[in-house]
């Protein structure tokens, strides 16, 4: 199974026409074979500058390889555009000291379609070196001439497939495209001794945001043609392909999802987003067909309290397609209810589909055991003991990026105790699904 | 004790001469008495347009009541204005459907020399009602009217004295001065038919942010004598001052922090930020003296894994002051090492200490009771057994705010195995710091 994005959304391939067949090439490798030209649909590629030294930040590392989740930031966003099934190839520019860290990003996060070249020293420089890459006309190009070329940033991962058909649909027509935002804030002009000259109307200025996208021969000659002040000094390609080009631009409004990682603030926000969109679906796999047991009870008090997330339940994992058919989907937390027993056996089969479905490889996959506590049977001390085993198996199991925790539910004679217990229990599965913390792993929670 | 912002710096009051002690009345309180001119210094009152709708949030709640670890934004805010000793008052403009859920808040985050105001329908018409309740020249004005207003905005909840004292000073000498920051994205001016008109150089304009200050006066008239139109459609102060006062408004680079919160990710960010900012001292309480214990091992481990947090230890409650001392520096987190007993006598004071400071009125406060488990001793489920306990002293305590957690730590013979107890007790102490999640309240985790 290959890893898809968290948000599956439905293809567009249809609607560009094009070839649902994504390229098999690996990184770097040479792809000579010439491609039939599809029906209608351009040919698309995009080119993503990623040199940027990230000195807004305040952190030595450029914010394009900062850590989300553990991964760095721009796997994001080249899973972003790598789910796109009619992008045909994805353009990194990356100086020659991260080149190799990128090489490893893309190896280890198994990302498909994507070639390197070298930053530039600018923005504008990098993306020409990207453009040159895709150009037919260079003496080492390997890649095919797309019709149209998308410009992103490599610190905007949040991109969707319909602000990308948007630019590139507008730019097959007007020659170029890019999306834009409202201004947060009022934009002014400074004199020369540092007070205000003007301010401008903010509602007849927008931000100009990523995506960009722009029929190939368009803004390849712009790049051709501009000067040299332009490619060090500039930051709009739209510019570049009004000026050089001359052709209109339309402006695309985009979603407040494409802002631009620039400051720490931002990494903590991309964080949460994440977390967030992972967190969006809960799995329960029961051990149990038994319709009045309390595993249902619990579905159905963590539903009441998570009425902003997809809460599903599935019998155990030896009847197997059930559940490889969520984890397909992109379910990221799961939920074992072992009511029969107090072993391991289901977790065991759970976390072997897990890691055959290789889901565990983009984002942190969630698995917590639940087991019941009946006085009655046996003693609070002893069961905790037995369940103590857990913590070894789940010390191995987070290398593969899997966070198992145990949580042991009271489970008391008296109707409304009882809901107590498993409405803490649902809060305890709601924190650590939420807050996907690794430092937890192996505890053994008591609701 | 007063309770006091996180990161306390050095009173300013100095450098602008002014009184130091700050006004003890209420929210609304007729407050009609003549203050003594502070020599040199000018007085400085606050105007904080409050009566936003937060649509860009695409959430119902207006972005300035939004919660950021429970408790609403715009509280940070004022806590953040209000701790600056020279602003002597504040004035609010809320609308009048929000208006007793902003009395509530000061009640109930006891902020001072707070006065309220109808909200207009734009965000000038409410600050020129904030203006007009600090005029002496309205039939009701209960303020005295400041020689500088600052203006701020109520969801830009990290400003600094330091940037305050720069836009005041720079007030009092031009008229006007205001924080500015480098553009993130191009701006563009948008053609009617949705095109690319031009792209503005991204460098020769900045994004006007606030705080910003005026000569009372001058944006007082500037104020009254603005068309409807200004005030209708206007988001700059400073273009007001220009246009109407004639004077120059002085730009002062301001700091990333001043960023807006805007969107729901601005949310996440700013709860990252505050939780990372009351993460940043941990204060371990040890029940002995003996420096070669093994809490004092574990007070090494935990300043090793948290090299960038200030860890201090102190022994135990009853020799008291100390610890006053270390709750009057606003540390939010606490780690009760228990080594003689096993009771929970140690984390009872420590906790009436925590709420006779009041400190947890603003920020959850972690308590993290630590126990070791010696096998020799005590075997594992008997000891369990008893920290169980803790349960329901956490959940009382929760409701102060106080998050109260146990940590069993296993202490073997083995020095290496140790070693990793400790490292592994670590962790969890950073996880439960820097989450800050009261779903975990009263559980024993294992390390």
């Amino acid at each position: 199974m290959e890893p898809r994005p968290a948000a599956p959304r439905p293809r567009l391939c249809d609607s560009l026409g094009a070839d649902q067949t994504p390229s098999a090439s690996t990184p770097n490798a040479a792809r000579a074979e010439a491609r039939p030209a599809a029906r209608r649909a351009p040919a698309v590629a995009a080119v993503l500058p990623a040199g940027g030294s990230g000195e807004r930040m305040g952190i030595p590392t450029p914010k394009q390889f900062c850590p989300v989740l553990e991964r760095p930031l721009i796997s994001y966003t080249l899973q972003a555009l790598e789910r796109v099934c009619w992008i045909k190839d994805i353009v990194v520019a990356v100086t020659g000291e991260n080149m190799d860290a990128m090489k490893g990003i893309i190896q280890k996060y198994q990302h498909q379609r994507i070639s390197l070249v070298e930053a530039g020293v600018t923005r504008h420089r990098s993306i020409f070196n990207g453009l040159k890459a895709l150009a037919e006309d260079q003496p080492d190009s390997k890649l095919s001439k797309p019709e149209v070329v998308i410009i992103h940033d490599a610190v905007r991962p949040f991109v969707e497939e319909d602000v990308l058909l948007k630019v590139v649909t507008a730019a097959k027509e007007c020659g170029a495209a890019g999306a834009i935002r409202p201004l947060v804030s009022t934009v002014i002009s400074p004199s020369a001794d540092g007070c205000l000259d003007h301010s401008l109307e903010r509602a007849r200025h927008r931000a100009s945001e990523m995506p960009q996208a722009f029929l190939f021969d368009v803004i390849y000659e712009a790049y051709q043609q501009c000067s040299d002040y332009d490619l060090e000094f500039g930051t709009e390609c739209l510019h570049l392909a009004l000026k050089y080009g001359h052709i209109k631009a339309k402006l695309v409004e985009g979603s407040p999802d494409l802002w631009k990682v620039t400051y720490k603030r931002d990494l903590y926000a991309a964080e949460s987003i994440i977390k967030e969109r992972i967190s969006q679906h809960i799995c329960l796999v029961m051990d149990t067909k038994d319709e009045n047991h309390v595993g249902h009870r619990l579905e159905e008090v963590l539903k009441d309290e998570l009425n902003h997330v997809k809460v599903t339940s599935r019998l155990p994992c030896h009847t197997g397609r059930d559940l490889d058919q969520i984890m397909s989907e992109q379910c990221y937390s799961y939920v074992c209810v072992n009511v029969m027993t107090s072993d391991f056996e289901e977790i065991r089969k759970l976390v072997n589909m897990l890691e055959e479905s290789n889901l565990s490889i983009l984002y942190p996959v969630v698995v917590i055991s639940v087991y019941f506590l009946d006085y009655k049977s046996v003693p609070f001390d002893q069961k905790m003991e037995n369940l103590m085993q857990i913590r070894e198996y789940a010390k191995e199991v987070k290398k593969r990026n899997i966070l198992l925790c145990g949580l042991l539910i009271y489970y008391p004679q008296d109707e409304q105790k009882l809901q107590e217990s498993l409405r803490q229990g649902a809060t305890i599965i709601a924190t650590l699904i939420k807050e996907r913390n690794s430092g937890l792993v192996g505890q053994i929670l008591v609701a």
